[in-house]
């Protein structure tokens, strides 16, 4: 059996984000069922990791393995030409046995995007998260420095996830504004369920008053979701890239 | 009666187009439908002019004429409470009785997005023109210029149109390239219908060496639209502002 490596990207609107479930049109069954379609195989697909509901992928990464015969570049157009045009894969190609999207990952980098106007954007309605509020940019920009390092990120775990090891490095991570638009970008060797969304509905509630500025390192310290801020919306969310 | 106007930002994916016709949802149609909800008037608006099925806008006027009393710049949140969130109002406020939104122009600004990569953009699929040839970018570039001035522009108006007046002042054209996207920005006293979109496809067939990249005089010469480029797709136009 061959080992194929895929990326991915989709617009996560209209799909129940990526993990196969029951009767839910999601992002890994829909790319299953195309591959099945070009090599008549039954297909399991492996990915980088879920993404929510509505959370989009510009560098997602997937395997799977089989036994056709087609060479491993030309799977990008195969399935290509079966998927429906929110999903595209951007590369294939064949990786060693051993490869798996998920362990054999060394990090991730996503991408956060604020709409921050008092009226919202048609435009962007499934693709930015709005915040009508007056944002101090300033306190943000300053606070998001205080995420960078190696720390129990628990606090900014949402839950109900099961996971023991709440121990994350977040290498870098970057605040920029332009007019209306504020971007996060963040890269570590991983991150916690709802991570990204809850670090970013922390720095929102900075950016609004409702948190203190300084107050980062504490919350880390409390490990106490409680002390973080909201969850922000999945339609701002895009994992960029996978690192191995 | 008092005149008021709005200014209209949408995301035209869903729609066909501006202009009301029978059994089709359109934009005109949607917003005529939610103020009469707010004011229990039969209402009509005008438009600046129409937009094509599956054309965005950010800045597209309209007026309406109502003998309601909520104050004019309540108008705006009133209809946006009952308007789908791909349509928004962005201000509204009361005109002088003589104010028509199609008839007071004084010029138009349009926008027109390229995504140039070979492999399509899952997530612009519906807000950008997916080129996957290598464009000569310094080719069209230097095109664009020749696009502005006063001239006969018949040879990009699609065939059909009943307009006799086919002569047009363009005052600005600007054309920039950041990593996959080209935007197009033009500005002019009014355009012919597809005007904008029969220049971009001019342009694209610049870029991939169908067409002389110094055609452009003798192609507005020829007043010949068989001599233009084809007809960019409406997904990549947006309709920035209208001027007064």
């Amino acid at each position: 059996m061959r080992n194929i490596k895929l990326i991915i990207e989709y617009d996560g609107t209209n799909y129940s984000g990526w993990q196969k479930q029951p009767h839910q049109t999601t992002i890994q069954k829909t790319i299953e069922d195309s591959i099945t379609k070009i090599t008549k195989e039954k297909i399991e697909i492996y990915g980088s990791g879920r993404t929510d509901k509505g959370v989009h992928a510009k560098g997602q990464v997937a395997n799977f393995f089989t036994g056709s015969k087609i060479p491993a570049e030309r799977f990008r157009e195969a399935i290509n030409s079966v998927l429906p045009k929110d999903i595209v894969i951007s590369h294939s190609e064949e990786v060693d046995e051993s490869f798996h999207s998920r362990y054999s990952a060394k990090g991730k980098e996503y991408r956060y995007i604020i709409y921050n106007r008092r009226i919202s954007s048609p435009l962007l309605r499934n693709y930015a998260y709005h915040v009508p509020q007056k944002l101090h940019f300033d306190y943000m920009k300053k606070a998001v420095n205080d995420f960078v390092g190696t720390n129990d990120f628990v606090a900014f775990m949402a839950s109900g996830s099961s996971v023991k090891d709440t121990i994350r490095t977040i290498h870098n991570i970057s605040l920029e504004k332009d007019k209306e638009i504020i971007q996060l970008k963040i890269n570590g060797d991983g991150f916690l369920y709802n991570m990204v969304r809850i670090i970013l509905g922390t720095l929102v509630d900075i950016g609004i008053g409702k948190i203190d500025r300084d107050a980062i390192p504490q919350i880390i310290l409390s490990k106490d979701r409680q002390k973080a801020g909201h969850t922000a919306p999945p339609q701002g969310l895009y994992l960029e890239r996978v690192y191995y």
